[in-house]
């Protein structure tokens, strides 16, 4: 088989040239023509659309490799979806679901004819059409590529736990000057070529990104080959323009990749592999900038610069000059011989098709086919605390968690991950290691924990990786969790923006499979990270995520174990969101029995009448809430403090789980109604709301419910430090004795006792300060250590 | 002077053995002893700290480099700053200050004696002392470590037209896995060695993380050195643990390393370069974690594994197996040979500091000092736009801002650089150009434009660099712009996020030199990616930086050309700040002359009475508020509507520039006295604010303002794709049609006419909809088209 693969006979060479052409034409056609798809008259301005947006320059790279991975596929029946990296060239990829068929499959209105193909044109990049990019509106892809870095996280993650796929990543030269992008190529430490599929990442250096040349491009070759050997693939080299040389050279160098990745393969899944990490193939593809289109327009040259970028020929409606370069262009694929007389795909396009689901624009695998429908869920209640009463035991609630995903993982030896940056077990997760290792293609010594080419806990030091990984492995149908530090979630949290707004369109979209929910487990919070100070306390994904669409965005803030597992519960079972869940790791008061959490968890957020002093016949004098659990259990203690200290005052204490609960129904789907809120908050009576992130996010979500002036939230103002929990909130006045008395301060009357109580916690703090300050006295004032001002959004 | 350098004399290696010691006891007696610092008694239970944190693991390894940096620092008399990755080993940078002495400049408490040694350890990560990661109060670090993949853009920002400065920047292997990090080893190809000084990398290898082995320390060797060696450096390995051989292979190692900087930048300074991008050198130092430190501990391996990384011995005040290990391992460094009787470093151990400013933790450049104080801006009233009138002219704003930008590069050709991803003649800012050609050490053809190795304009296609080199860059005393897409600007989130922590914790002390503010631009937003669409489409940044301090977070939205130009001489000239800067770069209407502008930001806002209809005497009917220049030209639009078809209405205008001004004074300072607030939005007339950001923004900071429930805040809800610009304001629901019908609705009172005219504005909807559903029924139905329903914090 080999010589077959690697040499192009001329019936290939024939259909892929054909296949080429045709997507380029389609390609250039989407760019300019609104009328007159097939030429069959001369054109004239009106065909051309008044505005022309679009990139060319990477187009001819990309469908040009979309032709020689088809013709593998033809040949081999290999199972192969197609990543574009520079999703910006679209039409390539758009085109080329519509010379498979699968395009008119999937929108029957774009008919494989000439309406079809005007039709095509017509929509792309205009007003109700579709977008430039690729996007989750192009069968075949779940990849957008508009955000530039992620292609080969997607690309791995898609393939781990999917032994018979091979998922061609192609990176272009922009894109690889990335962070993400250059910290993803370690993929391959990660994999195991037994039990997963393979990625052949295709690096496409075409020379040039928007304004100038890469770093890549502009690199000596041989620095090239090297880092990507340091990397650890075997490098393929190909470049050139000539035809129908590149041709046979590019089909040579595809060829050699996969026969490569398929003797790694052979060789882990029949026993004959040594356990060291392979050696997988990648391709440098070296090819013009808008390869096949003008080549100089008005004395410049624009072929192969960073000028074929967009759209090379312009104001084609006022420039008769440009306006018949662009029709010598087009009629240089020579449309005649590629589509027939009603316009559709002729014979020799059609030869370049693979057949059915193996085509890539309809790959199962792109639209959340890989994998088992439902993951087995154990039952949550299995892991259950068991709390005889409120805040009289203590545990570390994510441990009850990890046994849940250690089940999780048994049940579903290969449709379910964790991910993580190198915190399992710190995030008290471990439990985890007693059915999976980590996942490490690199050596292992006998020193080594948990650790082997088996394992398939993903933990590497790259939030983009881990997040990124997790996407790849949701959108081809697989599930999983990602946990991280919360402060070090903003690392990654242009993707969790990115992944938001894929599900926001993809729900739009009929013939999109919902994918798993990307599941998002923030842990060791910035209230309880004791030894490690400022910059790891920052809670600020929650400011973003609550700012997408509420069909997507879920926020959960469960304030100890039964609730964490009841919210898992429904988090791992969920599609088509992204489940933020918001809980710290360190030994915490346990509050609710896992009946009670189950209800509570269902409802939102719920009174809780124990901690509370009112009786529920007559509205209360203030309203204590909460959302998070290092401010539930000062919450709870300044309702204990206020219950036995001022015994008339009736204080209502409400916990917040979903706090997607607390915007109005018409804001978000989670809205609670408004009978349920005034039930909970009544609709006058001052709220003193405890908050685990920045206040202001919850003066944006309560915006809108009665009289929301009264909502008055404490929370992270952005203070802290190397400290103890407590400091942490008197820091941020969110403490019981600050609580208490801003409970007094916006009750609705003063009952008597209350200026002595005050003063009371007043003393408290004074105490307080001066333990530190004495410790302070005792050690360099680095900082001048006075009560912290109101941060912005207090009130 | 290379002999002398590459072999370490016996007098060298005593020294740099006897601070070594030194510093490993100093860091040791940080982490576990709040009293008996010297041993002088045997150690006891009550002379350990009750709590122990801190990481011992990286800490001989960070401890060891900057003594051979120091001996290299003394034999030539160069100048040097340490950025340390692996931050978490604070307390070896504290130590190397404190034998240094700068400790004791910095904070006298801190004496050089057994007292002050105490108090050393005392507040080292403990509450009301000192963090436990390299940060913002160690002196001579511009550099925190907290959250990993920063430390090579800093270095490389550090030395840009810094020629005289070496930046050595240790990379540990944890940090090595993140993507930020892997995407900065490229500095190097956008450094002139003739103009800029060098980063010395060293890339610690000590085999783990916090919970396993990382994928450099288990790849082979040979690979290793590939990947850097393609990355373009020259790599220098040494390894061991052997001493005193170690201490010779490194100083050989890191000679050899100085002495081809040297060579380099001689060559390049003296005419002898042919101006290729030279190969420069780094180090990879393979040491065992936690080297020194208890080997076998219970009889398991710590030395050496990810056992090592925090805390190796634990229990230590109850297992006095463990106290006794402690007192040999300190002892095992003799601090007898290393502290006099009165506790001070002794003299083998002064022998190894540098003098004066030369010492790494006292030099200026760590403390904002490099460069001119003053950046000399331009006066920005020569490149206002001459604007007659409101709204009767176009431009684009931000090239106004490009050509100050130009004439400030003109002005301090050492001391201002522009950091943007690829986009700087995309963003209109490309007048720079004519002052500066893009940066570029790789090849230059002679097709390239405005591209050399001279450039100072830095382009490339990674937000992380460029966001981490203008920190690097202003840390050290310079000053800059970063101009990047509105929707990327998340990418580098978190950096902003982490540098704003920078920023409030240096703020607050007073030895620090405030650095110039890090400036953000933001353009090509979210309301004009019209060929973009949807993946292209968020204003996040927003979100994260008005959560940040008020000390430290600024938001500006300029409605036009000439309050940019205002707003951007205020953030160059200011220090301390991170200005985030909005505007798009499309051809907008003009509404302000320049001393209209001028007098408009500096208040922050204002009533724009030629827009409006109401006239000053008695409160208006309604306010229509904005912020962001598309949402004010559909608000100007809107009150024009409403002048015409209800003269009667009373409508007042009043656009926001500073986001900030709009909390409560003890909120933020910019926010406006509440006078000021209630002249523009009285206390009780509703208002429509159409908001660039997300509503929620604009409800959170006007919370705790008088009767905030009034504001009814339109803005971006997350609705988008590739469309008209228009089309855009009716998919968010922020269109002038909107805005007139949400002014009739909530206005205090219903003129006649009323009615009509939001029947008019539903059947211009109406209107627009049929066009684009026209277009639709001429393409396919990819997405279903309806009104958007209402989104997140829309109220």
């Amino acid at each position: 088989m080999a010589s077959d693969l690697t040499q192009l006979t001329d019936a290939d060479l024939a259909a892929i040239d054909a296949w080429w052409r045709a997507n380029n034409y389609l390609t250039v056609g989407q760019i300019y023509l609104q009328a007159n798809p097939l030429l069959r008259e001369p054109l004239r301005p009106e065909h051309v659309k008044p505005r022309l947006l679009g990139h060319w320059g990477t187009s001819p790279g990309l469908s040009l490799l979309f032709a020689h991975a088809s013709r593998l596929i033809r040949l081999t029946g290999q199972e192969m979806i197609y990543l574009a990296g520079p999703g910006h060239g679209g039409p390539a990829l758009v085109a080329a679901g519509y010379l498979e068929g699968a395009y008119t499959e999937t929108y029957p209105e774009v008919t494989q004819d000439e309406e079809g193909m005007r039709r095509l044109f017509r929509q792309f990049s205009a007003p109700g059409g579709i977008p430039s990019h690729v996007s989750v509106t192009t069968p075949g892809s779940i990849h957008e590529g508009g955000e530039l870095g992620y292609v080969l996280v997607h690309a791995f993650g898609a393939v781990m736990d999917n032994p018979d796929l091979i998922a061609l990543a192609v990176v272009g030269d922009g894109e690889a000057e990335t962070g993400p992008l250059e910290g993803s190529w370690k993929g391959i430490s990660f994999l195991n070529p037994a039990r997963d599929g393979a990625v052949l990442p295709v690096l496409h250096l075409n020379g040039a990104k928007i304004a100038g040349p890469t770093v890549l491009a502009r690199k000596d070759p041989a620095e090239v080959r090297r880092l990507f050997e340091g990397h650890g693939y075997e490098v393929i080299e190909v470049s050139g323009e000539d035809l129908p040389g590149m041709h046979h050279r590019v089909a040579e160098a595809l060829a050699t990749a996969y026969l490569r990745i398929k003797e790694i393969q052979e060789a882990a899944r029949t026993g004959g592999w040594d356990g060291r990490r392979p050696r997988w193939p990648m391709v440098v593809l070296r090819s013009p900038k808008g390869w096949t289109g003008p080549d100089v327009v008005d004395g410049t040259q624009v072929a192969g610069t960073w000028r074929a970028h967009q759209v090379p020929l312009s104001g084609v409606r006022d420039n008769l000059e440009h306006l018949a370069m662009l029709e010598d262009w087009m009629r240089s694929y020579r449309p005649e011989e590629l589509f027939g007389n009603d316009g559709a795909p002729a014979a020799p396009v059609l030869a370049a098709n693979p057949d059915g689901p193996l085509r890539m624009s309809a790959h199962p695998a792109a639209n959340a086919g890989s994998g088992k429908d439902e993951l087995v869920v154990p039952d949550f209640r299995d892991f259950a605390l068991d709390v005889a009463a409120p805040g009289t035991s203590r545990a570390e609630s994510t441990r009850q968690l990890g046994a849940m995903l250690a089940e999780t993982y048994r049940r579903n030896p290969h449709d379910f991950r964790l991910f993580c940056p190198d915190e399992t077990n710190s995030n008290r997760l471990g439990a985890v290691f007693d059915v999976s290792d980590r996942a490490f293609a690199e050596s292992v010594t006998a020193a080594d924990v948990s650790l082997s080419r088996d394992g398939r806990v993903m933990e590497v030091l790259s939030e983009h990786n881990c997040h990124g990984w997790l996407e790849g492995y949701t959108l081809t149908g697989r599930h999983g969790l990602f946990a991280t530090y919360e402060a070090f979630a903003m690392v990654s949290a242009a993707q969790t923006i990115q992944h938001s707004k894929w599900l926001e369109e993809s729900s739009a979209l009929s013939w999109r499979k919902p994918p798993p929910s990307l599941n998002i487990l923030l842990t060791s919070t910035a209230w309880r990270n004791d030894h490690n100070g400022f910059s790891h306390q920052g809670p600020g994904l929650i400011q973003n995520v609550i700012a997408q669409r509420g069909s997507v965005s879920r926020v959960y803030l469960p304030p100890d174990a039964n609730c964490l597992l009841s919210v898992a519960d429904h988090a791992l079972r969920s599609r088509g969101y992204v489940n933020l869940v918001v809980i710290d790791k360190q030994p915490q008061l346990q509050w609710l029995s896992i009946d009670d959490a189950v209800e509570h968890c269902a409802r939102g957020g719920g009174v809780w009448s124990w901690a509370g002093s009112d009786d529920d016949t007559v509205d209360p004098d203030v309203v204590l809430a909460c959302a998070g659990d290092v401010v539930t259990m000062e919450t709870v203690a300044a309702a204990a403090i206020l219950k036995e200290r001022l015994p008339r005052l009736r204080v209502r204490v409400v916990n917040v789980v979903d706090l997607m609960a607390l915007p109005r129904p018409v804001d978000h789907p989670h809205g609670m109604a408004d009978t349920l809120f005034r039930e909970l908050f009544t609709d006058h009576v001052d709220v003193v709301f405890a908050f685990h992130g920045y206040p202001g996010a919850v003066h944006q979500l309560v915006h809108g419910r009665p009289d929301a002036d009264r909502f008055h939230v404490r929370g992270f103002i952005e203070e802290g430090t190397t400290t103890t929990p407590f400091d942490m909130t008197v820091r941020n006045r969110t403490s019981r004795y600050h609580l208490v008395m801003d409970a007094i301060n916006n009750a609705g009357r003063t009952p008597s006792g209350a200026t002595e109580l005050k003063r009371w916690c007043e003393e408290q703090l004074r105490l307080h300060h001066e333990h530190v300050i004495a410790h302070l006295e005792d050690m360099p004032a680095v900082r001048d250590w006075s009560l912290p001002v109101p941060g912005p959004g207090e009130g």
